[in-house]
């Protein structure tokens, strides 16, 4: 046992499938903005994932509640396993609210913050694997850090969306509505994942 | 004791006390939805109910705070108190809403969430009653797997409701504002009505 | 030791210094509320106390995960640290907000909003003085329930704006999206004062 956990340690393996879970559904929702059409069904397939997840979360809570040794602190455990469900939520409803609002052109900052989701998903998976490893403890910190530079960067193109929508010459009010809700899930999206993030950081502090 | 609580337990008494509370709003404010009348008067009645719940909460907080050893994990009380505590701060601030945004007329959408709040508010109460005998544990599950059914209806409501406020053929940025929030407001309140479902759930797993 | 932390507990330290820090966003926040020029500059101060509170919530988390014995309950300082940084960050958002959305003038139930923050973070540093001697509890008590007042005066007065833009003959809903969206940021901020002072009652009542 090089890293925290067991080679076939429950909470690691669900971990891992959830994280991936994630960015599955990131790459999704990305395609989706990439090139918008049959939006309801590709927003389904997007909730589908999520119920998915859902169902990860429900599987390492329970089996958090059966265990009475854990390779982690329980609280650590609680908070990557709910905070990668409310990434996947953040998204599901992004691509939701897509076809309800019933959007007609993307803007280039919203699929821009798709590529954050997607890049900052990708460094969830790359950051758990290191979790497993010790000597790769640098690398999952590395991660985190790169995780928070892109939270950052969701940030930034959020605000500089706002910024567009309400300083336009003659602003659309019910577009106004429609856009600052969705870069605002979008963003949050990218919160969660830096959630995610400092909780693997305290791990790593931890055990290290 | 058949249950996890000996029968004058404590937080066993404010769990369901603060529960029928919280039907008791449910039940008010699907009231004001239905008769829409005298509103602001209404509203307050729910806000008293609210600041009532306020009280359960601060007794259970200040009770868990004293107390060394609990029937039920130190954060499983928390989660159930602060959960139960927002399913009606959310009701209350649907119906100040009401009342502050001068609504005229309520959608039948937003009639039916609070009938999912009534159903979902008294099977929590059914829940609670269930905890307190382990032969009934398998009822508190069936409490909770229904508490979702209805979140998911909930989801589905707020979903067709904003989709009918975007999509009218000529929209009214102001409605939508105002009803998107009430929306969304009850929608929070089916929420956090799965969120102490969830509590429980896990209460039923540690302790079966 | 007279109170519950040593004289140079590395807690104590750190919840002051975050806490004064916050007190001092709160001032500049009033200050360009007040005096409403050179927005985006003012704005940007803000945001470098937030990234300043960052730092002292990291440096709290990471002394937390490091330390085996704790002279509060874990949660406590999880949620001290945790909340205080909210505040700043919901402070620096309004200010980010007033900037993007290129506000002309300032409502003066605005003002008064952040009036209240400059008294409630007051009364928090006031508390966590407290907090480091005994004969002080009631103290800190006193200042707990007057940062309560100050939360629900908070609530008072973003309802009263949000009825006024709600209210007017004549509504714009641009104008109304940017203010309810401000109004309701600045009253988050009170919120999470009030949960800062919620968990240093609780501390109170472990220790007292």
């Amino acid at each position: 046992m090089l890293g925290i956990f067991t080679k076939e340690d429950v909470f690691f393996s669900l971990f891992r499938k959830s994280a991936q879970n994630v960015h599955d559904a990131a790459k999704l929702l990305m395609d989706l903005l990439t090139n918008f059409t049959d939006v309801a069904n590709r927003a389904h397939q997007i909730h589908n994932l999520e119920h998915q997840g859902d169902e990860f979360t429900h599987q390492i809570l329970e089996y958090l509640a059966k265990t009475f040794i854990t390779p982690l602190d329980r609280e650590d455990i609680h908070k990557v396993a709910t905070r990668l469900d409310d990434i996947i939520d953040q998204m599901s409803t992004a691509a939701n609210r897509l076809s309800l609002y019933q959007v007609k052109t993307i803007p280039s900052d919203a699929r821009a913050l798709g590529e954050v989701l997607v890049t900052a998903t990708a460094l969830l998976i790359q950051a758990f694997d290191g979790l497993n490893n010790k000597k790769k403890f640098a690398e999952v910190t590395n991660c985190c850090v790169q995780i928070h530079t892109q939270e950052n960067e969701g940030d930034r193109l959020m605000q500089h969306a706002l910024a567009e929508l309400f300083t336009a010459s003659n602003p659309d009010p019910v577009e106004i509505i429609k856009w600052k809700d969705i870069f605002q899930i979008l963003e949050k999206a990218t919160d969660r994942c830096e959630d995610v993030a400092d909780a693997m950081q305290s791990i790593v502090v931890k055990h290290g």
